[in-house]
């Protein structure tokens, strides 16, 4: 059940969001068979986060929103994706913070075994910071979840 | 005081870890003015990535070791960055777990305004999981301080 | 000061909620001594929550309002329960997630000696999830205080 | 994707526990189509914790202990359960304190859709306190994940 | 039941540890009727500060070991304490910090209703920081329960 | 880099709020070179704490606004104080709980060797409780950050 060195979805996942051309790198992702979709939301309000990630992840089919099981593996990785995000508590604004963030979520299967099925990660990157322009410094998080 | 565009340092400590050729990236940032180094840290026990961490950044003159405030400034990079691997709560042995991580500091002024001076960041990038080959996902977490 | 097997405060006040009959079953154990009060809340705010056992506790003659050290002892009972519902953060709509959960709170000595007085607690089940018909599973918890 | 009444798996694997016979009950759980077993763990450290309900799980057959996904699944529905142990920190002897559990292992789906597959419970029940004997009170703790 | 303003636990438990003289300060308080000790802890494991405080609240009859709601009541009032001191995760050692403190032990009704009855005060002050000498700073804490 | 007895920044922010004069303190701090102010805050909002300090540590001439480092330093120190008040969670009114604070922040060299430059330090003491006059007990926080 080792992961497969170029199927790391985690690093792809990070790396999508740090690429100066986002959606051509998400391009050559899904012609390796990933599903995976990208995003952007700034927000004071931790659940305005999670709620554009689900919403991009139902609507670009990477999840689907009638099988709960599939919904409860995104929430998951997301949640531990604002881990990263937050260091501490996932609180933003009631703790006077502010995000700005892109987004990319991504489902494959790392796995070199077929029996592991699919994965997901969710991977955040940007700024965070006092809700005063420029008193922000960068943030990343990363959640992993099977499916 | 906003963050320079080019001179991101958090984005540029995690590509470190994600590059192909992370000794060779090192070098480029170097000729930008940045100090930084690299690593790697498996362990079961959360103090060890932190003297890990440590002893490389001390060792490559990266922060005073006899300068507290130095110290302190990279044990809370390293701890907020630890967070993003652990996800809830900063352990790992002690909740039957294990990482393999590659580590990157690096430190310089990210922002256009020189009166910001030295920040440091923390990358970690690896496989957090059971202490057995191969039950293991990808990680990552930055934590990002003044100087 | 061992726990009196027949009076295992937390075993009661959990069997309570997950009984097809939990009025009976509280007038059993009121006929043993135990005071107690049912209830049922669902909200998307933690203090929805906390308020709603609060208020059930005080018309029940459970605590005295008037009296800090029970709403303290109270207080502090609720928070641990609601740690095993949320498990990680006391957070609900805040994170986008909600709950649909019954509580009870009993009140008496689980111990042998006499010495230890009265005790209290609170337990909670239903259901947490997205804010989504049928996107949730079961969620439980349990807080205990001496009061 | 709702609930089925009669297939509620956290209620099922908290009942286990609170039962005053609960192989016979497990018996009859395996009957309708459950998978499961019971345990018992004393213990200081919180991974002797974790490895207990493991091992039974695997040697149960619970898990395939080969497939990362299932023990990816099962972890996190430990350390979920050990939450509402813990309430706080998922920390047991390193802040002075002992627990005496019993735990199960349940597997199965508590949905009407098939669609939903097999979700797994974890329930521990039993005391936590002072290493010191009576010196403590019950806990409860329950996670559940999609398997 | 106010606080009353002479009689504010919390603050004499502090006074105390940052006075010059606090053996004397505690005969003062004692004349007052309250209850109390002094004591100092040096640790990387946070069991060994609770258990330091117990014990000196246990031999100087602040607490009575044989009744479980006192040492509950302290328990919890030496860990709310140490949430003050390692500000985040209540982990000393285990994330490669130390801390040097004094502690204080405090009972007694700080509120104008005599309905109140006693109140325990855990405060503690000292540094934490490296396990390198000077590499540290001040930390305090307070942790207050009903008894 | 030894913490200079007289200079304990930490104790000296505590004192100032305990005092029964704490504006002729601070008085007597700014003559020995310290910079510092007072305040006072009472809210369910977290984040009105935090914006209260900033506000009070801005006008007061503490921190520049406009260097990002200083307002990063001031705002870290300021939810490292809230971690003593709150014991556990950063949330006030989420959790149903008010405060009543005063705060001091105080800036200089605690430390015997120049090179260690400034420090910040904010300290809180006042009440925590239900949102009930007198239901409520006292509570302390500290944070100490290089600046």
């Amino acid at each position: 059940m080792s992961l497969n060195k170029d199927r790391r979805i985690g690093r792809h996942a990070v790396l999508l969001l740090l690429s100066d051309n986002p959606v051509e790198q998400l391009e050559k992702l899904k012609q390796e068979n990933w599903i995976g979709c990208l995003g952007k939301v700034g927000s004071m309000d931790a659940h305005k986060v999670v709620a554009a990630i689900e919403t991009a992840a139902k609507k670009n089919g990477i999840v689907r929103s009638d099988v709960y099981r599939e919904m409860h593996a995104l929430y998951h990785a997301i949640i531990e994706a604002l881990q990263g995000i937050t260091r501490g508590q996932v609180q933003i604004g009631s703790i006077l913070r502010t995000v700005g963030l892109s987004f990319a979520v991504l489902r494959g299967n790392p796995y070199d075994s077929e029996q592991e099925g699919d994965w997901i990660a969710v991977s955040l990157y940007g700024t965070i910071g006092a809700p005063v322009k420029g008193s922000e410094h960068e943030t990343i998080g990363l959640g992993i979840n099977h499916i």
